[in-house]
């Protein structure tokens, strides 16, 4: 990757004063396009070895265009906030709106590379974290961010002599650390690795730009150039009517009438008084395990999904009494914000993600990318046929965080929706709760119900399975609701006391 | 994954008749269209647990369609000649042509889950398997292929009941091995190892369909069904007039002059004499190479590409001079035939991969995807943008076999080839060598130079490196060839031998 980078580039200053100045003109112009087109977000990424200029260059981005739209993240130590969140959360959150340019010192590369050169990682934990890398990246591209990945290169005998020269100078000294030069002789290890990691992580759709850093006007003028052309390129792309379909069909025509919510036996039995002991106790056991010491190095992300008037509200109040206000937070899905439709459709859901110690619960959730967008095409089909995998990804990262996940799909019959809706349109401070949309979505029973099938059979796994609930009774499904989240939670405090002790017994 | 085929999926047997006569008439009809589009071929990978039914499925999709355009290929022990070349090539020589349907009975699939289950591989190498997986389906989504991926399964209970059945009938007894008992200890494991693995290979583009195998009439239904509402799906899509660019520019607007071509001294010093010494010298070494014990297991894959009229084929005739013709061919790459144009574009080279003890020389080859496609406009520049990466798994295929790969660029000055091309119109026997083509191309000389920089940049690993050949003095660049390759021989019979030696010690 780096043999055009090797090269001895240069540009003098005569030429570098000319060119700078027609290119800040035209940046400046592509960027105030950029936010008229409103259509996309450009994404840019700064890496590559140390005293190879990328700081600099950050700076002169933001001096040659207007600042108050290009968003500079730089991302060194995790805060405190962010170390209690899965790794790629403190990325979602800084990810550029559309019609904004986006700058990410240093990104979700940066640790895996580190880790192998030190040999913390494998040869296999690395290639997971690249696949992992790519799948990110590739959701980024399809979601229609401008992915543009910068790499700056210095040979080590151009390495060697730019830290003595930072080092040299009492203004810059600062800026050389014991760990730079600690770096600097692992320069062979770190090409080594580098190397395939940049051609293994170039896509078509995003390239890694290897950018020579050693001379600061060459080094400018070709990330400036690049930047300005990748901009100018895609906003003279016309928005395209018609995209090729290259899914086949998820599922066959059935052949027969039997699935995963036709086989449940949805009267379950439960009286009014079952229900009140049943429920004292669940609730009691766990507002204990939400007290629990352990609990304040995990979190809880349920999912509550289930028909129109299946019962979600109600069996998440009866969980929600059993906890202390401050420790969770309702989040209720419906048609997205502004903000959030300047975004990947994930962003919205990361950015509730809870903190240790606490839960969120999200009435409706991504899952609508695979049911009302796919059954009222609010979206391609390519769009939610590639949401299963993104998916099972963004809940893989929580999992991998710790997140003790329980997801809910509560089911009713069509009569018993029938007779939910006329009693809601029937009682005065229930009528809310009814609209014309619950009419039209029974309409749809059938294709929803396939939606149904399609996302249990696809994003069901071992660590985050869909617990089916039989909800035409609704104290039956309450308890089973919650039963099945305390439940979660009181096995994640139990492994996470028995790993405790283990650590304890090594140390 | 198997939540919906773990139910008791059943059809009687009167809806079959009905039903499967139906759809074996529409089948065929599809089938016969598919001749008829010829824009694209379907290949069916036929997959899951044994006793499911898979070889009863692939005999009757062949009863059901017409058996001349299908083209079934079932995958057990590889043979010796599929042994001594890379693992992928039989998946390959065997893949359909435009316009037909294969079935693999067994896939690229099948060793990593069995290795994995039988923890032959760790977590981390199974990982790798996985996103090679994905990228060769990427490859042939990408390429047009319809990729239906069908996974055969019972539950625990089912596969029991089925595998005694057949063990007790004398008619099918021989069906049931040692092996397929042992496999069925494993169930659970095999579960822990195909659930992840079934959702991490599943794309919007190729998402594998879970079929329940235990009715033999609902997976027939099933199958049958699926392929066809595929086939109809596709071949009723209208060809995209254009497809939206999502690829940004690959290399900035450079900022100098200076790239790794016009970095070389073009004009090396040789003698005709020194020519001569040397010349004998490095075919001899060369010759011994090729007669070495250790060769018997290796191979040889050597690339000669270079500016028109560079002595590319000079250059290759003092390279076979000093082989036994037996032991190696040369492949000379124009434009692909029929039959290769019905193939993803890497199936012309993977074709003529040598046997172990064998050397393959190619006269241009698969570059010529990002070198004479990108800058003719052959393939659109998503095409070839994908290509490097495309090609970097090619070749590390190739590698991990044990391969010995020598690629050369032989690159001569502009005024150097305007006086080769005129002295090739003064000799009658050179005439044929110059045509108008080469004027053509000489045209867009910066644009091909560009390309072969990107090339070089891109494509260059550390065991298959760009060899960048100054060839305006032909006798140095024919001794460069030929010892480079040579040495790159030598070289790996010195590693083969000491890891013989290894072997023979630990032993």
């Amino acid at each position: 990757m780096f043999e055009s980078a090797s090269l001895k580039h240069y540009v003098d200053k005569a030429v570098y004063r000319r060119e700078a100045a027609k290119l800040r003109q035209e940046l400046l112009n592509a960027q105030y396009d950029l936010m008229q087109n409103g259509r996309f977000p450009v994404l840019m990424l700064i890496a590559g070895v140390e005293g190879a200029g990328k700081s600099e260059t950050v700076n002169l981005l933001n001096e040659w265009m207007d600042p108050r739209h290009v968003i500079t993240s730089g991302f060194f130590e995790p805060s405190d906030e962010e170390r209690e969140r899965p790794a790629q959360w403190r990325f979602w959150r800084a990810l550029p709106p559309k019609g904004k340019i986006g700058i990410f010192f240093g990104a979700w590369h940066t640790m895996p590379i580190i880790q192998r050169v030190m040999g913390e990682i494998n040869e296999g934990e690395f290639a997971r974290e690249i696949a992992e890398i790519q799948r990110l990246e590739k959701m980024l591209c399809d979601e229609g961010v401008l992915l543009l990945k910068y790499w700056f290169h210095l040979s080590k005998g151009q390495q060697r002599k730019r830290l003595k020269e930072l080092a040299s100078d009492p203004k810059t000294r600062w800026r050389v650390t014991e760990r730079d030069w600690q770096y600097f002789k692992l320069y062979k290890k770190f090409v080594k690795v580098c190397d395939p990691f940049l051609r293994k992580t170039s896509t078509g759709e995003s390239p890694w730009i290897v950018v020579p850093g050693a001379n600061a006007r060459y080094r400018a003028l070709t990330v400036g150039r690049h930047l300005l052309a990748a901009m100018r390129e895609r906003l003279a792309e016309k928005p395209v009517k018609r995209q090729p379909d290259k899914t086949p069909p998820l599922a066959p025509p059935p052949a027969d009438r039997l699935n995963v919510l036709r086989a449940l036996e949805l009267d379950q039995p439960m009286t009014k008084a079952e229900y009140a002991k049943e429920l004292e106790k669940w609730q009691g056991r766990l507002n204990v395990a939400s007290r629990d010491a352990r609990f304040r190095s995990m979190s809880v992300v349920a999912v509550f999904e289930g028909n129109d008037a299946a019962g979600k509200g109600g069996a998440l109040r009866r969980v929600t009494g059993a906890l202390d206000s401050r420790s969770y937070r309702n989040v209720s899905i419906a048609a997205p914000t502004e903000e959030e439709r300047a975004q990947p459709y994930l962003w919205r859901f990361w950015r509730h993600l809870p903190r240790h110690g606490k839960f969120t619960f999200f009435d409706r959730s991504w899952y609508g990318r695979v049911l009302v967008e796919r059954v009222e095409g609010f979206c391609s089909e390519a769009d939610w046929m590639r949401a299963y995998t993104e998916i099972n990804d963004f809940e893989g990262a929580l999992l991998r965080h710790g997140v003790v996940m329980v997801k809910f799909w509560l089911t009713i019959s069509k009569d018993e929706q029938f007779r939910r809706f006329k009693q809601r349109e029937k009682i005065a401070f229930k009528r809310f709760k009814i609209t014309d949309e619950d009419w039209r979505n029974r309409k749809k029973w059938d294709a929803y119900e396939t939606a149904v099938c399609d996302m249990v059979d696809r994003t069901s796994t071992s660590l985050a399975p869909w617990t089916l609930v039989e909800a035409n009774n609704k104290y039956h499904a309450r308890i089973k609701v919650i039963k099945t989240l305390c439940r979660a939670l009181e096995g994640a405090l139990e492994r996470a006391g028995k790993a405790g002790k283990k650590n304890k017994k090594k140390k």
